[in-house]
């Protein structure tokens, strides 16, 4: 039954592996000369989504964090695995959960080549593999003094939809439908994680919260950063609600917008531009990287705005 | 705090990447013409270890069984991610499942690349990565009649420890400490899969016990087999209590082995027995493949055995 389960929800047609699913391990066939690009993520039941998830959602945004994390690195995706826990052959949450995962797969030519199913509280744990150029993956140890920092979309919507599910944020039910696809539904930047091969210094993606991911580049790369408050890209429902401290948090220090955050040298910012376009997706440029270790970010009455948050602890109390 | 655990415990010099643990991805650079095999095992306390079990066997397991499956397509261990979901940031807990965790990837040159690190039930999720030459890899379709069944080390150690771990075997203690190691301890066959390139025509690890796993060689090449029972290998101790019928079950469906079980043709015995000694692995004769799909074992009375069991199903009730 295990392997009629895997067999009947997740073997594809794989016309880019030697080997998929179905033996001890798949065959992949590297393009000559690229260098591989892995991640692994696990997602739990109760931590990062909860049992009245959609399972068409679950399986998108399994797959979208691991592709944000190929985007963030400019890679292209090619191949993923998947090692799924359930508390029962559920075929009806199989047949949708691989409904939202292949749809995502497909958006970006991704092949499921292998993985595992076992009995146990709902885990998802993904592994992605994607390729890019030797010299040009966008790592987080590049940022330099004088470069811009710029990040993709909007941010701060998936964290106010949390805060909204755990009651500790109120918003009108018509402003909270404008951020929940944030959170249930992210999309991944792959593309323009590609375009910015060449452009970009340093990159990262939004997962634990602007101020922590940002702080890994600084860290890594060690410089620091000033950004803008007022500059930050927000929807225009999160500005309505800027007046309450935690709307703020969620904007500086909330997780789960995976967007990208990167830098690039301020004689770029038209080829940035360029590139975002095509790959259409707005970037903002939101302050710059300086060569003092330090992260401040200026509110909009021109002062440093205190803060104590700097992304999300998984093992906090 | 989790960005510390994860540095503190599973950041190593990583001098077979370009780059390791630390940014969004890792970037392995693959060896120029060579297959990349890949394979993920997810595994979850309550199912395939319980809460008294040591750390350091769990990591040594952990990725034990991961690279098994390498050993069973013959490629050569390169690169592993680990995610690793935890109910408290243990410190101890971690230092000694990671001391068996990089003593099992010291011995078989495997590099931690990435992975995730959150708080929940324990799970340890694994992706492993190994090279072969294209061509080369012991498939499990590749079995013709004729070719000889070879079973690596012994079997039923294992499923006796744990059935007797479970209450089902009464076994005296002094047995018992013989077949233990063989279900807290497995042995990757990693060396003999890769001597067996180009001699052997199929293989496949035994995790889900002999008859089940066989069964899957047999379907995907569309053959079947007639092994002898009498042939089976086991530890004299296992022997002792062959007049029980759950004995003779772990030696014939038992999973945990991680043998490999292969076959090749009967002209290749000589190479089998040759490689075979090089890698320091007893192997034996078990059986043959038959043309017509059926498989049978052979009872020391000359008759066929009845049996029902074909694998250890993780969805059966």
């Amino acid at each position: 039954m295990e392997f009629d389960l895997i067999a009947r929800h997740f073997t594809r047609a794989t016309p880019g592996a030697v080997l998929g699913v179905g033996d001890d391990c798949a065959l992949l066939a590297p393009t000559p000369g690229m260098q591989l690009a892995v991640s692994s993520d696990m997602l739990l039941e109760g931590r990062h989504f909860s049992p009245q998830d959609s399972p068409a959602g679950i399986g998108h945004k399994s797959l979208a964090v691991n592709l944000s994390d190929l985007a963030a690195m400019g890679a292209t995706p090619r191949w993923a695995t998947l090692s799924i826990a359930l508390p029962e052959a559920d075929d009806a949450w199989l047949t949708a959960f691989a409904r939202g995962f292949f749809r995502m797969a497909d958006m970006h030519g991704i092949e499921l080549v292998g993985g595992d199913t076992t009995r146990g509280a709902l885990t998802i744990s993904i592994t992605v593999m994607g390729e890019v150029p030797p010299g040009q993956a966008l790592r987080r140890d590049g940022a330099k003094a004088g470069d811009d920092v710029w990040v993709s979309g909007v941010i701060g919507s998936a964290a106010l939809a949390l805060a909204y599910r755990q009651g500790r944020l109120f918003m009108e039910q018509i402003d909270a439908a404008r951020v929940l696809p944030a959170l249930y539904l992210p999309t991944p930047r792959v593309e323009l994680g590609i375009a910015l091969r060449g452009i970009a210094a340093s990159a990262i993606d939004i997962s634990d919260g602007l101020l922590g991911d940002l702080g890994h580049i600084l860290q890594r790369s060690q410089v620091g950063a000033i950004l803008e408050f007022a500059a930050l890209p927000t929807l225009p429902v999160t500005q309505a609600y800027l007046h309450e401290k935690v709307a703020r948090d969620c904007v500086l220090a909330g997780g789960d917008d995976y967007e990208l955050c990167f830098t690039a040298p301020a004689n770029r910012r038209d080829a940035v531009a360029t590139v975002a376009q095509s790959a259409g997706v707005a970037v903002t440029r939101i302050g710059r990287i300086t060569a003092e270790p330090e992260l401040t970010v200026i509110g909009t009455d021109g002062q440093p705005l205190p803060f104590d948050h700097t992304g999300y602890d998984h093992f906090a109390a």
